[in-house]
Order: structure tokens, then C-alpha cells, then sequence
């Protein structure tokens, strides 16, 4: 039977090339890191549960991609350059038909962005996954929650929906064809950080976070911390691809209140507009302006016409939703 | 009903005095610090799951402060000072009187060490405790498990066997009274971290870790990595004062292959004999020499009459252990 040593060494080690700011990698009771000179860490922990976070019978190397992707999409919404990150993992047992495609998955993604696996912890129990992740960014860069201003205008990366879309799927709300669910499934599984607009956006945006429980109620954590009020274009948001397919409700209601999008949501001032559209293009990253930030407190949101919308979608809370 | 939100700022929020170190704290997509000039980071995660590493009806406030010992332990092996930690926990519910006592019991020893709480994440699942700890230390001084040297002292700071007497006892291996099960118990469930020894210990010890699965295969990493071997002299090992009780080879036994320890397993010159006793004494820890860094492989046990033991306990392991 693998042991908890071979565990690690077979799925979990890399070897990397030597960088003076890794002074430690795996092995020891602690890895030791030394940050680039003037950069600040910016550490973000999450942990995702088996039946609650993914399907029990998830795709492991769509798992592994998605759990370091959701860290990596932290960093992204500070504007933090990925440096390494720690794993801890609570498994059943020692399947290594599972093992192989989830630290495949997960570390293919880490490769790409040059984020190092520097420690962790495996043990038995029932499946969840624990990744604490460190970037590096210049002081006084990151864009922080707190820092929106009025008359900022509001911008979302990339398109809202999908994930959710897949959920109703899975749920029976609604039917897709299978080749849109496959579809819309993968945007669900395997979201994209957007690393490389966060750092385009350095200097650049006021405050950002990324879209996680649904965007109406992670907006509201930017209001709230930077004590603003915006309005939102209903008809302005980006929706997937394959949400468009829908009804204009569904549509509306998948965009405000969807969940799983790891999209940036981001404010900036209006004579940076242009700065903004140029970072999008240097990160290859689409980004659409979607509202302003107000001077008086609460979020309206209006459909193309200007007529304000009665919609009321709540975000995703772990502990008061079902 | 507790909503995630509620739950962080009423059990896990700390109001912090103002630092530079801490550029940006709770509540923001990642957390900032910028370590001191000089420093590296040592940096550790642990896991523990309920059922495997606690009892499900264990003490919240000695779990909470088990939790995060355990991890302050790893820095201490190193000869890091404690700087913060992120926690990530799963709960079956946001169960207040479980809360509390669970917060109060981890943030009062954090609090002890300096060691502020700078993020996490909660979420819904089968209890999961798991923590990643940052502390700092000046670069080249990190007590590493691979740099044991031939003829180094071999050293244990406090006592052993404890915590394994208490688990014989859950276990009806044997029968302690209820005074003994209970001292027991505390020394199982309260670890206390060697913070200011590994610290002092700096620029003394060559290499050291901090004893989980028991002495014997713990100290079997450091001669792996430091691919030397080693001698011990079982009868000079710090039996714990409960475990002083039970006859020789039930001493001898669990002092071998105990776990839950966490006590320090360092190793230093000869020379540096007396330094090592003033750093003893300066942290008020008691340190024990028990044996001696060989240039031929594998570890030897002898008994005080230098007879050889045949004693092969095994260490615990994760995956391959029942």
C-alpha cells in the first residue's frame, strides 16, 4: 500500500530549478521563501469539500485544476505575481487512479503560471482540499476592497453565467443539450484566474475581487468596504456563451446572481478607460464596463431602457443557504 | 442562523495594533505581509480531521489550541519566530457553543506567540481543521533536517510518552487512574509549542525537528537527509512525569515510538554542549542528550548497560497504519 511518504513523492514533488527566493522547498518541518526585494506576500487560503464545493465523483484533474485555480483567482483580483503555494489533503485512501489526473491537473495549471507546490500536509479522512497560495506584488499596488471611489465606472473580465447554467443543468432547472452542457460544464470545472489582467490592472484600477458567490452579492462587499453605492446595466453584463441561449431572464438572473464565474470585477476612474481596454488586450482578457460607483449608498440596477430592476438575487452563504 | 460573515468577525477577528508588517489584514481576496528586512519565511500547513486526529467530542478549547500547536511546533523546529497563520475550517454547522470555546482556545495561545490570524476561509463539511503558519528567521540560521553532523550530541527538549499513555488509556491498552489519565490527557490534547528553545537554538543546533509520530522514525528523517546514522541510549530518554508510572518497557516503548509528542529532536557539536543547556535554560525548557550522530548508517539502541535493543517500532503513518 502507498504510504503517506510515497504519496507525496510520487504525486506531489516537482523538481525546480533553483531561484535564491526559494531557500527550502518540500521536505523539512517548514519551506523557507525570501520575497523579491520591495514586494509584499499576498496570501490567500481556501478549502473545498467533497458534496459541497464539487460532485463526490468530480473529474480529478478538472478537481486539481479547479482548486488551484480559485486560489490563483485571488491572487489575480489583488494583482499579485503567483510565487508557490501549500496543499493539504484529507483523502479516503490512497487511489492512485485518482492521485495521478488530480496532481496532474493541479500542477499543469501551477506550471503555467510558475507557482511553485512548496509544502503541505496528506492525511486520512473524508475528501477536502485545503490550498494556501502566496503571490508577490509592489506595496501600494494591490487593489484592495476598500478602495473603489465615486464615479468610478465598474468593469467585469471575461463573461458571467456559464458555471451557474451548469448547475441548473445538473439540477434539472433547466434542459441543455449535451454538447451545451459539456460546455458549460467546463466553464464550471476548469475557470480561468485571470493572473495576467490582475498585474495589466496594477496602477491602473481602484478596488477589485473576483466573482465567486455571484456578482450582485461580491459588488456589494466592494460597496460595503469602500462605504459606496453603484448602479449596475442589467443588459451590459457579459453573459457566457452558452447562456445566451437563453431566456433573457435566465439570462439576467445567471449574470447578477451565478457563482463559480472567478471573473475580476474591478472599478476604475473613467480617464482611465482607455488604459483599462489596453490592459484587457495586453492579458488577452475581455473586459466590459458594466455600471458606476455612486456617492449614495446601495446598488440599483437598471435594464438597457433605464428603468430600475426589482431583482433581489442573495449570494451564496455556506452556512444560511440550503 | 449564523451566516459565514457573522461567524468570521464574531469568533475569528482579532482587532491587531497597527504594524508594518501587516499591510492588509482579514477580509480582503488575500491577506499582505511584507516579513522583515533580513528575514525569510518558514512556512508550514497541517490538516487535522476529526475521527482521525481528534475525537469528535474533544474539548473545543483544548482542540483550538492543539491546532494551532501543532503548527507553531513545526516553526519552532526550525528556529522560527511565530508571525501568523491563515485558517481554513470546515464545520457540520455553526454551532456557537462550539465556536466560542474553539476561538478562545486557539487565539489565546496565538495571542501568547504574536501570531496573528491574517485569513481563511469556512465553509459547510465534516470537521477539517486546517492552518498555515508564517514565521520569520534571519536567512542561513534555520535548523534543517538534513545538516545533522557526524559526532553531533543527539537532544530532546522536555519530556516523552505522555500523550501515547493517554491514547493506551482511551484505548483500554491499559488502565490508569482517573488523576493519571487525565494529566495525561492534557499533555495529549495541550502540547506547548518550543517556540523560545528553537529560537535560542539558533546558530547552536546543525539539524531538528519537532517529534509528531514518534522519536524513532522521526528521528529517522533527519538520518535519511542528513544521511548519516545514529545511537541512542534508551534509558536516558526524559520519560514523561505520568508515563514514570508504568514499568520499563512500557516507558521504554513509548518514549521510542509515542507520538502526539511535539517535542524538539535537534542535534549539536560537542562542543557547543554547554551553549545548548544555556539555551535551556534561557527558554526554561529542559533538554535531555541522548545520543550520538554516526558516520555508518541506520540507528542503533542501546540500554544503559550498552546492550543493544531489538526494539523496531514503527512510526505512525497515515495511509498505511489502521
Amino acid at each position: 500500500m502507498l504510504s503517506e511518504f510515497d504519496l507525496i513523492k510520487r504525486y506531489f514533488h516537482r523538481q525546480y530549478p533553483s531561484d535564491p527566493r526559494f531557500a527550502l522547498g518540500n521536505g523539512d518541518d517548514c519551506a523557507l521563501i525570501a520575497p523579491t526585494k520591495g514586494t509584499q506576500l499576498a496570501i490567500s487560503s481556501d478549502m473545498l469539500v467533497s458534496g459541497r464545493h464539487f460532485f463526490a465523483d468530480a473529474d480529478p484533474a478538472m478537481l486539481g485544476h479547479k482548486c488551484l485555480a480559485v486560489n490563483l483567482s485571488d491572487l489575480a483580483a489583488m494583482g499579485a505575481k503567483p510565487l508557490g503555494f501549500t496543499l493539504a489533503i484529507a483523502l479516503p485512501e490512497a487511489d492512485e487512479s485518482w492521485l495521478a489526473p488530480f496532481s496532474e491537473g493541479m500542477l499543469r495549471l501551477a506550471d503555467q503560471y510558475q507557482c511553485r507546490l512548496i509544502g503541505g500536509d496528506t492525511t486520512k479522512g473524508p475528501l477536502t482540499i485545503s490550498i494556501t497560495i502566496f503571490g508577490e506584488i509592489p506595496p501600494t499596488t494591490a487593489m484592495r476592497r476598500d478602495a473603489a471611489k465615486v464615479d468610478d465606472d465598474i468593469w467585469i473580465s471575461g463573461t458571467l453565467g456559464d458555471a451557474r447554467l451548469a448547475l441548473a443543468a445538473y439540477w434539472n432547472e433547466l434542459a441543455l443539450s449535451d454538447s451545451a452542457h459539456l460546455a458549460a460544464a467546463r466553464r464550471m470545472h476548469m475557470p480561468a484566474p485571470r493572473i495576467e489582467l490582475g498585474m495589466a490592472l496594477r496602477g491602473i484600477a481602484h478596488a477589485a475581487l473576483d466573482i465567486s458567490d455571484g456578482l450582485v452579492g461580491d459588488l456589494n462587499h466592494i460597496l460595503t468596504s469602500s462605504q459606496v453605492g453603484a448602479s449596475l446595466d442589467v443588459d451590459t453584463l457579459p453573459a457566457g456563451p452558452i447562456l445566451t441561449q437563453q431566456t433573457q431572464e435566465i439570462q439576467r438572473q445567471f449574470c447578477l446572481a451565478g457563482g463559480d464565474d472567478y471573473e475580476l470585477c474591478f472599478t476604475a476612474p473613467p480617464e482611465l478607460r482607455e488604459a483599462v481596454l489596453e490592459a484587457g488586450r495586453r492579458s488577452q482578457t475581455p473586459v466590459t464596463r458594466v455600471g458606476k460607483i455612486l456617492a449614495s449608498r446601495g446598488l440599483q440596477i437598471f435594464d438597457r431602457a433605464g428603468n430600475p430592476l426589482d431583482l433581489r438575487p442573495s449570494s451564496f452563504d455556506h452556512f444560511t443557504s440550503a
